[in-house]
Protein backbone atom coordinates (compact mmCIF):
# COMPACT_ATOMS: atom_id res chain seq x y z
CA UNK A 1 0.00 0.00 0.00
CA UNK A 2 0.89 3.58 -0.79
CA UNK A 3 -0.36 6.44 0.78
CA UNK A 4 0.08 10.32 0.83
CA UNK A 5 -0.74 10.92 3.91
CA UNK A 6 -2.31 14.66 3.37
CA UNK A 7 -5.09 16.59 1.76
CA UNK A 8 -2.55 18.63 -0.08
CA UNK A 9 -1.35 15.84 -2.20
CA UNK A 10 -4.62 15.66 -3.94
CA UNK A 11 -4.69 19.44 -4.73
CA UNK A 12 -4.84 20.77 -8.39
CA UNK A 13 -0.86 21.10 -8.88
CA UNK A 14 -0.11 25.19 -8.85
CA UNK A 15 -1.98 27.63 -7.64
CA UNK A 16 -4.68 25.91 -6.36
CA UNK A 17 -4.34 28.27 -2.95
CA UNK A 18 -2.83 31.12 -4.21
CA UNK A 19 0.80 31.14 -5.97
CA UNK A 20 -0.03 35.16 -5.96
CA UNK A 21 1.90 35.11 -2.85
CA UNK A 22 0.60 32.93 0.17
CA UNK A 23 3.96 32.91 2.05
CA UNK A 24 3.97 29.95 3.88
CA UNK A 25 6.43 31.27 6.99
CA UNK A 26 6.29 27.95 8.65
CA UNK A 27 8.40 26.33 10.72
CA UNK A 28 9.37 22.31 10.48
CA UNK A 29 12.66 20.63 12.03
CA UNK A 30 13.68 17.16 11.58
CA UNK A 31 15.69 15.42 14.14
CA UNK A 32 17.97 12.23 13.69
CA UNK A 33 19.38 10.36 16.86
CA UNK A 34 20.48 7.20 17.58
CA UNK A 35 16.98 5.80 18.06
CA UNK A 36 15.51 7.05 15.26
CA UNK A 37 13.51 10.61 13.24
CA UNK A 38 11.44 13.29 14.97
CA UNK A 39 9.72 15.25 12.02
CA UNK A 40 7.72 18.63 13.04
CA UNK A 41 5.92 21.05 11.38
CA UNK A 42 3.45 23.71 11.93
CA UNK A 43 0.40 24.20 9.92
CA UNK A 44 0.05 28.00 9.48
CA UNK A 45 0.38 29.89 5.72
CA UNK A 46 0.02 33.84 5.66
CA UNK A 47 -0.32 35.50 2.36
CA UNK A 48 -0.40 38.84 5.11
CA UNK A 49 -1.35 38.55 8.10
CA UNK A 50 -5.42 39.61 7.43
CA UNK A 51 -4.95 36.20 5.46
CA UNK A 52 -3.85 32.57 7.94
CA UNK A 53 -5.11 29.38 7.15
CA UNK A 54 -4.22 25.94 8.18
CA UNK A 55 -2.16 23.97 6.00
CA UNK A 56 -0.45 20.24 6.28
CA UNK A 57 3.31 20.63 5.84
CA UNK A 58 4.11 17.32 6.57
CA UNK A 59 3.72 14.61 4.68
CA UNK A 60 3.88 10.76 4.79
CA UNK A 61 4.94 8.25 2.33
CA UNK A 62 4.38 4.74 3.70
CA UNK A 63 4.48 1.20 3.13
CA UNK A 64 4.51 -0.41 6.57
CA UNK A 65 6.62 -2.45 6.74
CA UNK A 66 8.83 -1.70 3.67
CA UNK A 67 9.33 2.34 3.70
CA UNK A 68 8.72 5.25 5.56
CA UNK A 69 9.61 8.54 3.93
CA UNK A 70 8.55 11.67 5.56
CA UNK A 71 8.64 15.07 3.74
CA UNK A 72 7.74 18.55 5.54
CA UNK A 73 7.86 21.51 3.05
CA UNK A 74 8.16 25.38 3.83
CA UNK A 75 7.94 28.08 1.21
CA UNK A 76 5.20 28.81 -1.54
CA UNK A 77 2.56 26.40 -1.03
CA UNK A 78 1.49 26.56 -4.71
CA UNK A 79 5.18 25.01 -5.48
CA UNK A 80 5.51 23.15 -2.50
CA UNK A 81 1.97 21.73 -3.11
CA UNK A 82 2.93 21.05 -6.69
CA UNK A 83 6.29 19.10 -5.44
CA UNK A 84 3.78 16.88 -3.14
CA UNK A 85 1.87 15.75 -6.12
CA UNK A 86 4.88 14.73 -8.95
CA UNK A 87 6.15 13.09 -5.46
CA UNK A 88 2.57 11.25 -5.18
CA UNK A 89 1.91 10.60 -8.47
CA UNK A 90 5.32 10.34 -10.24
CA UNK A 91 8.07 12.59 -11.54
CA UNK A 92 8.83 12.25 -15.29
CA UNK A 93 13.00 11.78 -15.49
CA UNK A 94 14.31 14.76 -16.75
CA UNK A 95 16.16 12.35 -19.76
CA UNK A 96 13.14 10.56 -20.55
CA UNK A 97 9.73 12.36 -19.68
CA UNK A 98 7.57 9.11 -20.38
CA UNK A 99 9.33 7.03 -17.54
CA UNK A 100 7.89 8.50 -13.98
CA UNK A 101 8.89 8.01 -10.48
CA UNK A 102 7.09 7.76 -7.22
CA UNK A 103 8.98 9.16 -4.31
CA UNK A 104 7.67 5.81 -2.64
CA UNK A 105 9.39 3.41 -5.06
CA UNK A 106 12.91 5.58 -4.70
CA UNK A 107 15.60 2.24 -4.14
CA UNK A 108 17.29 4.69 -1.19
CA UNK A 109 17.30 7.21 0.84
CA UNK A 110 19.70 9.52 -1.55
CA UNK A 111 17.76 8.81 -4.77
CA UNK A 112 14.45 9.99 -3.04
CA UNK A 113 16.72 13.24 -2.22
CA UNK A 114 17.59 13.69 -5.53
CA UNK A 115 13.94 12.87 -6.85
CA UNK A 116 12.68 15.57 -4.38
CA UNK A 117 15.13 17.82 -5.73
CA UNK A 118 13.77 17.27 -9.38
CA UNK A 119 9.73 17.26 -8.40
CA UNK A 120 10.84 20.79 -7.16
CA UNK A 121 12.68 22.32 -10.00
CA UNK A 122 9.95 21.06 -12.03
CA UNK A 123 6.93 22.71 -9.84
CA UNK A 124 9.32 26.18 -9.48
CA UNK A 125 8.75 26.10 -13.28
CA UNK A 126 5.27 25.21 -13.82
CA UNK A 127 4.40 27.57 -10.69
CA UNK A 128 6.59 30.43 -11.71
CA UNK A 129 4.95 30.50 -15.74
CA UNK A 130 3.28 34.07 -15.80
CA UNK A 131 4.84 35.22 -12.83
CA UNK A 132 8.21 36.34 -14.28
CA UNK A 133 7.06 39.80 -13.93
CA UNK A 134 5.33 39.86 -10.88
CA UNK A 135 8.29 39.18 -8.01
CA UNK A 136 6.37 36.64 -6.34
CA UNK A 137 8.93 34.51 -4.59
CA UNK A 138 8.61 30.73 -5.26
CA UNK A 139 11.24 29.44 -3.17
CA UNK A 140 10.64 26.43 -1.20
CA UNK A 141 12.91 24.04 0.84
CA UNK A 142 12.27 20.31 2.06
CA UNK A 143 13.17 18.21 5.05
CA UNK A 144 13.38 14.44 3.85
CA UNK A 145 13.81 11.80 6.42
CA UNK A 146 12.86 7.84 6.59
CA UNK A 147 14.77 4.69 5.77
CA UNK A 148 14.16 2.39 2.76
CA UNK A 149 13.94 -1.22 3.14
CA UNK A 150 17.41 -2.57 4.28
CA UNK A 151 19.12 0.92 4.20
CA UNK A 152 20.01 3.51 6.80
CA UNK A 153 17.94 5.55 8.14
CA UNK A 154 18.63 9.25 6.75
CA UNK A 155 17.76 13.01 6.61
CA UNK A 156 17.97 15.50 4.15
CA UNK A 157 17.65 19.00 3.40
CA UNK A 158 16.56 19.82 -0.66
CA UNK A 159 17.10 23.45 -1.43
CA UNK A 160 14.65 25.60 -3.94
CA UNK A 161 17.71 24.99 -6.60
CA UNK A 162 16.91 21.11 -5.93
CA UNK A 163 20.15 20.39 -4.43
CA UNK A 164 20.49 18.48 -0.98
CA UNK A 165 22.50 18.15 1.94
CA UNK A 166 22.51 15.13 4.43
CA UNK A 167 22.70 15.90 8.33
CA UNK A 168 25.38 14.35 10.11
CA UNK A 169 25.69 13.02 14.04
CA UNK A 170 27.78 16.28 14.56
CA UNK A 171 24.78 18.11 14.39
CA UNK A 172 21.71 15.80 14.28
CA UNK A 173 18.78 18.09 13.02
CA UNK A 174 18.04 20.22 10.43
CA UNK A 175 15.44 23.20 10.38
CA UNK A 176 13.25 24.94 7.54
CA UNK A 177 11.16 27.86 7.26
CA UNK A 178 11.42 30.78 10.09
CA UNK A 179 14.25 28.61 12.03
CA UNK A 180 16.37 31.12 13.97
CA UNK A 181 13.96 31.72 17.18
CA UNK A 182 13.93 28.19 17.89
CA UNK A 183 17.61 27.25 17.02
CA UNK A 184 19.30 27.88 20.51
CA UNK A 185 17.68 25.23 22.45
CA UNK A 186 18.30 23.31 19.60
CA UNK A 187 21.88 23.41 19.41
CA UNK A 188 22.22 23.72 23.52
CA UNK A 189 20.46 20.58 23.75
CA UNK A 190 20.11 18.00 20.53
CA UNK A 191 22.58 15.21 20.84
CA UNK A 192 22.49 12.17 18.72
CA UNK A 193 23.09 9.73 21.50
CA UNK A 194 19.41 11.41 23.41
CA UNK A 195 15.97 9.30 23.83
CA UNK A 196 13.80 9.74 21.08
CA UNK A 197 10.79 10.95 23.00
CA UNK A 198 13.48 13.44 24.49
CA UNK A 199 14.29 14.50 21.02
CA UNK A 200 10.41 14.86 20.38
CA UNK A 201 10.54 17.22 23.78
CA UNK A 202 13.29 19.35 22.80
CA UNK A 203 11.73 19.72 19.21
CA UNK A 204 8.51 20.98 21.11
CA UNK A 205 10.38 23.47 22.95
CA UNK A 206 11.80 24.63 19.75
CA UNK A 207 8.62 24.95 18.25
CA UNK A 208 7.11 26.93 21.74
CA UNK A 209 10.02 29.40 21.11
CA UNK A 210 9.34 30.06 17.80
CA UNK A 211 5.35 30.04 18.12
CA UNK A 212 6.19 32.99 21.06
CA UNK A 213 8.25 35.75 18.66
CA UNK A 214 6.00 34.53 15.57
CA UNK A 215 2.90 35.18 14.41
CA UNK A 216 3.15 33.39 11.58
CA UNK A 217 4.12 29.73 12.84
CA UNK A 218 1.11 28.61 15.00
CA UNK A 219 -1.04 25.78 16.30
CA UNK A 220 -2.27 22.90 15.30
CA UNK A 221 1.15 20.78 14.98
CA UNK A 222 1.78 17.80 13.02
CA UNK A 223 4.63 15.43 14.84
CA UNK A 224 5.69 12.17 13.51
CA UNK A 225 7.94 9.69 14.96
CA UNK A 226 9.83 7.12 12.97
CA UNK A 227 12.27 4.08 15.18
CA UNK A 228 15.57 3.19 13.60
CA UNK A 229 14.47 -0.67 11.80
CA UNK A 230 10.93 -0.21 12.44
CA UNK A 231 9.83 0.66 8.90
CA UNK A 232 6.67 1.53 10.47
CA UNK A 233 5.70 5.00 11.73
CA UNK A 234 5.40 4.69 15.38
CA UNK A 235 3.86 7.95 16.03
CA UNK A 236 1.62 10.30 13.81
CA UNK A 237 -0.64 12.88 15.45
CA UNK A 238 -1.64 16.31 15.43
CA UNK A 239 -1.29 18.59 18.73
CA UNK A 240 -4.11 21.16 18.70
CA UNK A 241 -4.41 24.40 21.46
CA UNK A 242 -6.35 21.77 23.78
CA UNK A 243 -3.42 19.39 24.22
CA UNK A 244 -2.64 19.00 27.43
CA UNK A 245 0.64 17.90 27.31
CA UNK A 246 2.14 20.56 25.34
CA UNK A 247 -0.21 23.26 26.86
CA UNK A 248 1.71 21.98 30.27
CA UNK A 249 5.22 22.01 28.36
CA UNK A 250 4.46 25.57 27.08
CA UNK A 251 3.59 26.49 30.83
CA UNK A 252 7.06 24.75 32.68
CA UNK A 253 9.01 26.05 30.09
CA UNK A 254 8.14 30.04 30.78
CA UNK A 255 8.12 29.07 34.30
CA UNK A 256 11.88 27.61 34.81
CA UNK A 257 13.09 30.30 32.04
CA UNK A 258 11.70 32.63 34.97
CA UNK A 259 13.35 31.09 37.58
CA UNK A 260 16.51 30.69 36.13
CA UNK A 261 17.09 34.57 34.68
CA UNK A 262 15.92 35.10 38.19
CA UNK A 263 18.61 33.14 39.97
CA UNK A 264 21.44 34.46 38.32
CA UNK A 265 22.52 37.32 39.97
CA UNK A 266 22.38 41.17 38.73
CA UNK A 267 25.14 42.71 37.00
CA UNK A 268 28.42 44.07 39.81
CA UNK A 269 29.02 46.08 36.63
CA UNK A 270 29.79 50.19 37.47
CA UNK A 271 31.79 52.86 36.19
CA UNK A 272 32.14 54.37 32.66
CA UNK A 273 35.42 53.75 30.72
CA UNK A 274 36.04 56.76 29.02
CA UNK B 1 32.05 69.59 26.71
CA UNK B 2 30.69 66.86 23.60
CA UNK B 3 32.16 63.86 23.62
CA UNK B 4 32.04 60.98 20.66
CA UNK B 5 33.15 57.98 22.76
CA UNK B 6 34.16 56.04 19.36
CA UNK B 7 37.15 55.88 17.39
CA UNK B 8 35.14 55.04 14.36
CA UNK B 9 33.82 58.35 14.60
CA UNK B 10 37.13 59.91 13.72
CA UNK B 11 37.47 57.88 10.52
CA UNK B 12 36.91 58.92 7.27
CA UNK B 13 33.63 59.16 6.15
CA UNK B 14 32.64 56.28 3.58
CA UNK B 15 34.68 53.17 2.58
CA UNK B 16 37.51 53.51 5.07
CA UNK B 17 36.81 49.94 6.16
CA UNK B 18 35.62 48.37 2.57
CA UNK B 19 32.54 49.58 1.38
CA UNK B 20 33.09 46.62 -0.86
CA UNK B 21 30.82 44.03 1.45
CA UNK B 22 31.86 44.05 4.89
CA UNK B 23 28.93 43.34 6.51
CA UNK B 24 28.68 44.06 10.28
CA UNK B 25 25.93 41.21 11.09
CA UNK B 26 25.78 42.74 14.40
CA UNK B 27 23.31 42.46 17.25
CA UNK B 28 22.46 45.30 19.22
CA UNK B 29 19.24 46.07 21.72
CA UNK B 30 18.08 48.68 23.80
CA UNK B 31 15.87 48.56 26.58
CA UNK B 32 14.11 51.03 27.98
CA UNK B 33 12.82 50.62 31.08
CA UNK B 34 11.23 52.75 34.30
CA UNK B 35 14.32 53.30 36.31
CA UNK B 36 16.48 54.01 32.82
CA UNK B 37 17.87 52.88 29.59
CA UNK B 38 20.41 49.71 28.73
CA UNK B 39 22.15 49.96 25.53
CA UNK B 40 24.42 46.50 24.69
CA UNK B 41 26.36 45.76 21.23
CA UNK B 42 28.88 43.38 19.83
CA UNK B 43 31.60 44.08 18.36
CA UNK B 44 32.23 41.98 15.37
CA UNK B 45 31.67 42.89 11.73
CA UNK B 46 32.77 40.42 8.89
CA UNK B 47 33.11 40.62 5.41
CA UNK B 48 32.95 36.75 5.10
CA UNK B 49 33.75 34.31 7.52
CA UNK B 50 37.42 34.62 6.74
CA UNK B 51 37.83 38.21 7.34
CA UNK B 52 36.13 39.17 11.03
CA UNK B 53 37.08 42.44 12.90
CA UNK B 54 36.50 44.15 16.30
CA UNK B 55 34.54 47.13 15.54
CA UNK B 56 32.62 50.09 17.97
CA UNK B 57 29.12 49.91 17.30
CA UNK B 58 27.63 51.35 20.42
CA UNK B 59 28.52 55.38 20.23
CA UNK B 60 27.95 57.61 22.85
CA UNK B 61 26.76 61.49 22.80
CA UNK B 62 27.19 63.18 25.95
CA UNK B 63 27.62 66.63 27.55
CA UNK B 64 27.63 65.35 31.35
CA UNK B 65 24.58 67.36 33.47
CA UNK B 66 22.55 68.29 30.06
CA UNK B 67 22.51 65.51 27.71
CA UNK B 68 23.22 61.20 26.81
CA UNK B 69 22.77 60.62 23.10
CA UNK B 70 23.55 56.63 22.76
CA UNK B 71 23.38 55.28 19.42
CA UNK B 72 23.48 51.66 18.47
CA UNK B 73 24.51 50.81 14.35
CA UNK B 74 24.07 48.22 12.43
CA UNK B 75 24.70 47.27 8.76
CA UNK B 76 26.96 48.22 6.28
CA UNK B 77 29.95 49.58 8.27
CA UNK B 78 30.98 52.13 5.63
CA UNK B 79 27.21 53.86 5.30
CA UNK B 80 27.01 53.76 9.50
CA UNK B 81 30.21 55.19 10.08
CA UNK B 82 29.77 57.56 7.47
CA UNK B 83 26.37 58.99 9.27
CA UNK B 84 28.22 58.38 12.77
CA UNK B 85 31.10 61.19 11.52
CA UNK B 86 28.20 63.43 10.57
CA UNK B 87 26.42 63.93 13.59
CA UNK B 88 29.57 64.06 15.30
CA UNK B 89 30.72 66.67 13.12
CA UNK B 90 27.30 68.65 11.91
CA UNK B 91 24.60 67.58 9.61
CA UNK B 92 23.76 69.68 6.76
CA UNK B 93 20.09 70.80 6.67
CA UNK B 94 18.36 69.74 3.55
CA UNK B 95 16.91 73.21 2.96
CA UNK B 96 20.12 75.19 3.29
CA UNK B 97 23.40 72.95 3.25
CA UNK B 98 25.16 75.70 5.06
CA UNK B 99 23.59 75.23 8.00
CA UNK B 100 24.56 72.07 10.15
CA UNK B 101 23.63 70.52 13.47
CA UNK B 102 25.51 68.54 15.89
CA UNK B 103 23.65 65.83 17.46
CA UNK B 104 24.54 66.23 20.52
CA UNK B 105 23.09 69.57 20.02
CA UNK B 106 19.58 68.45 19.50
CA UNK B 107 16.69 70.21 21.03
CA UNK B 108 15.14 66.77 21.72
CA UNK B 109 14.93 63.15 21.22
CA UNK B 110 12.65 63.34 18.37
CA UNK B 111 14.94 65.78 16.61
CA UNK B 112 17.91 63.25 17.45
CA UNK B 113 16.08 61.07 16.06
CA UNK B 114 15.09 62.65 13.00
CA UNK B 115 18.71 64.49 12.17
CA UNK B 116 19.78 60.51 12.69
CA UNK B 117 17.16 60.17 9.30
CA UNK B 118 19.03 62.75 7.91
CA UNK B 119 22.74 61.92 8.24
CA UNK B 120 21.60 58.07 6.98
CA UNK B 121 20.00 59.25 3.64
CA UNK B 122 23.14 61.00 3.00
CA UNK B 123 25.84 58.50 4.68
CA UNK B 124 23.62 55.71 2.22
CA UNK B 125 23.95 58.17 -0.80
CA UNK B 126 27.71 59.37 -0.13
CA UNK B 127 28.56 55.65 0.28
CA UNK B 128 26.56 54.32 -2.69
CA UNK B 129 28.37 56.38 -5.68
CA UNK B 130 29.71 54.36 -8.17
CA UNK B 131 28.65 51.08 -6.22
CA UNK B 132 25.20 51.08 -8.50
CA UNK B 133 25.94 47.97 -10.36
CA UNK B 134 27.53 46.17 -7.29
CA UNK B 135 24.65 44.55 -5.55
CA UNK B 136 26.26 45.58 -2.31
CA UNK B 137 24.03 46.18 0.35
CA UNK B 138 24.04 49.84 1.76
CA UNK B 139 21.09 49.01 4.55
CA UNK B 140 21.79 50.13 7.75
CA UNK B 141 19.65 50.28 10.98
CA UNK B 142 20.13 52.34 14.28
CA UNK B 143 18.96 52.17 17.88
CA UNK B 144 19.06 55.89 19.42
CA UNK B 145 18.39 56.51 22.94
CA UNK B 146 18.89 59.20 25.89
CA UNK B 147 17.61 62.04 27.49
CA UNK B 148 18.12 65.73 26.73
CA UNK B 149 17.68 68.48 29.39
CA UNK B 150 14.29 68.24 30.64
CA UNK B 151 12.83 66.34 28.18
CA UNK B 152 11.81 62.80 28.38
CA UNK B 153 14.00 59.66 27.97
CA UNK B 154 13.21 58.16 25.05
CA UNK B 155 13.96 54.93 22.52
CA UNK B 156 13.88 55.07 18.80
CA UNK B 157 14.42 52.53 15.97
CA UNK B 158 15.81 54.37 12.92
CA UNK B 159 15.54 52.62 9.67
CA UNK B 160 17.71 52.79 6.62
CA UNK B 161 15.40 55.14 4.76
CA UNK B 162 15.67 57.56 7.39
CA UNK B 163 12.48 56.94 9.28
CA UNK B 164 12.04 55.99 12.48
CA UNK B 165 9.43 54.51 15.61
CA UNK B 166 9.84 54.88 19.20
CA UNK B 167 9.54 52.35 21.56
CA UNK B 168 6.62 51.90 24.02
CA UNK B 169 5.93 50.74 27.66
CA UNK B 170 4.14 47.80 25.78
CA UNK B 171 6.92 46.28 24.58
CA UNK B 172 10.23 48.36 26.06
CA UNK B 173 12.91 47.27 23.76
CA UNK B 174 14.06 47.57 19.89
CA UNK B 175 16.58 45.25 18.50
CA UNK B 176 19.13 45.50 15.36
CA UNK B 177 20.77 43.32 13.05
CA UNK B 178 21.02 39.69 13.72
CA UNK B 179 17.82 39.60 16.45
CA UNK B 180 16.01 36.70 16.04
CA UNK B 181 17.95 33.83 18.36
CA UNK B 182 18.09 36.82 21.10
CA UNK B 183 14.05 37.90 21.23
CA UNK B 184 12.73 34.92 23.22
CA UNK B 185 13.99 35.86 26.29
CA UNK B 186 13.41 39.46 25.75
CA UNK B 187 9.58 38.59 24.92
CA UNK B 188 9.47 36.53 27.91
CA UNK B 189 11.19 38.24 30.50
CA UNK B 190 11.30 42.32 29.70
CA UNK B 191 8.87 44.29 31.47
CA UNK B 192 8.85 48.18 31.92
CA UNK B 193 8.50 47.64 35.59
CA UNK B 194 11.69 45.78 35.72
CA UNK B 195 14.76 46.93 37.49
CA UNK B 196 17.48 48.55 35.54
CA UNK B 197 20.45 45.98 36.26
CA UNK B 198 17.99 43.13 35.97
CA UNK B 199 17.01 44.31 32.46
CA UNK B 200 20.70 44.47 31.39
CA UNK B 201 21.04 41.09 32.62
CA UNK B 202 18.03 39.92 30.87
CA UNK B 203 19.91 41.82 28.01
CA UNK B 204 22.95 39.65 28.49
CA UNK B 205 21.62 36.29 28.40
CA UNK B 206 19.75 37.68 24.84
CA UNK B 207 23.37 38.14 23.78
CA UNK B 208 24.16 35.24 25.01
CA UNK B 209 22.00 32.99 22.71
CA UNK B 210 22.66 35.40 19.96
CA UNK B 211 26.71 34.39 19.84
CA UNK B 212 25.97 30.72 20.58
CA UNK B 213 24.04 29.83 17.40
CA UNK B 214 25.16 32.97 15.00
CA UNK B 215 29.54 33.52 14.38
CA UNK B 216 29.01 36.47 12.89
CA UNK B 217 28.05 37.64 16.21
CA UNK B 218 30.92 38.19 18.82
CA UNK B 219 32.50 39.13 22.05
CA UNK B 220 33.89 42.00 23.17
CA UNK B 221 30.32 43.58 24.25
CA UNK B 222 29.53 47.31 25.28
CA UNK B 223 27.18 48.10 27.63
CA UNK B 224 25.84 51.24 28.57
CA UNK B 225 23.32 52.37 30.88
CA UNK B 226 21.48 55.53 31.66
CA UNK B 227 19.36 55.98 34.72
CA UNK B 228 16.51 58.37 33.88
CA UNK B 229 17.20 61.96 34.79
CA UNK B 230 20.76 61.89 35.88
CA UNK B 231 21.47 63.15 32.46
CA UNK B 232 24.92 61.49 33.08
CA UNK B 233 26.34 57.79 32.21
CA UNK B 234 26.15 55.74 34.97
CA UNK B 235 27.85 53.04 33.14
CA UNK B 236 30.12 52.36 30.08
CA UNK B 237 32.12 49.50 29.72
CA UNK B 238 33.49 46.80 27.13
CA UNK B 239 32.93 43.14 28.68
CA UNK B 240 35.61 40.59 27.14
CA UNK B 241 35.60 36.49 27.33
CA UNK B 242 37.76 37.30 30.13
CA UNK B 243 34.83 39.35 32.35
CA UNK B 244 33.92 36.66 34.91
CA UNK B 245 29.93 37.88 35.49
CA UNK B 246 29.56 37.39 32.11
CA UNK B 247 31.01 33.83 31.65
CA UNK B 248 29.44 33.01 35.25
CA UNK B 249 26.27 33.84 33.50
CA UNK B 250 26.51 32.24 30.70
CA UNK B 251 27.54 28.76 32.44
CA UNK B 252 24.80 29.10 34.84
CA UNK B 253 21.91 30.01 31.75
CA UNK B 254 23.53 26.88 29.84
CA UNK B 255 22.97 25.05 33.29
CA UNK B 256 19.70 26.50 34.02
CA UNK B 257 17.99 25.72 30.39
CA UNK B 258 19.67 22.25 30.59
CA UNK B 259 17.77 21.39 34.13
CA UNK B 260 14.18 22.74 32.97
CA UNK B 261 14.23 20.75 29.59
CA UNK B 262 15.09 17.38 32.20
CA UNK B 263 12.20 18.19 34.16
CA UNK B 264 9.82 18.29 31.41
CA UNK B 265 8.72 15.14 31.45
CA UNK B 266 8.58 12.92 27.73
CA UNK B 267 5.53 13.25 25.64
CA UNK B 268 2.97 10.68 26.43
CA UNK B 269 1.73 10.85 22.86
CA UNK B 270 1.34 7.40 20.86
CA UNK B 271 -0.43 5.83 18.07
CA UNK B 272 -0.39 6.56 14.32
CA UNK B 273 -3.51 9.13 13.34
CA UNK B 274 -4.60 7.59 9.81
Amino acid sequence: MSRCGTRAGCAPLAGATGGEGRKAMTYCCGILVREGLVMMADTRTNAGLDNISTFRKLHIFERPGESVLLLATAGNLSVSQGAIHLLDEGVPDPADETITTRLIDAPSMSAAAHLVGIATRLARTQASEGFEQSGVNFDVSFLLGGQIGGGGMRLFMVYAAGNAIECTIDTPYFQIGEHKYGKPILDRAISFDMELYDALKIGLISMDSTMRSNLSVGLPLDLALLRRDALTLELSIRVDASDAYFRDLREQWSKALKAAHIAIPRPPYGGVQR
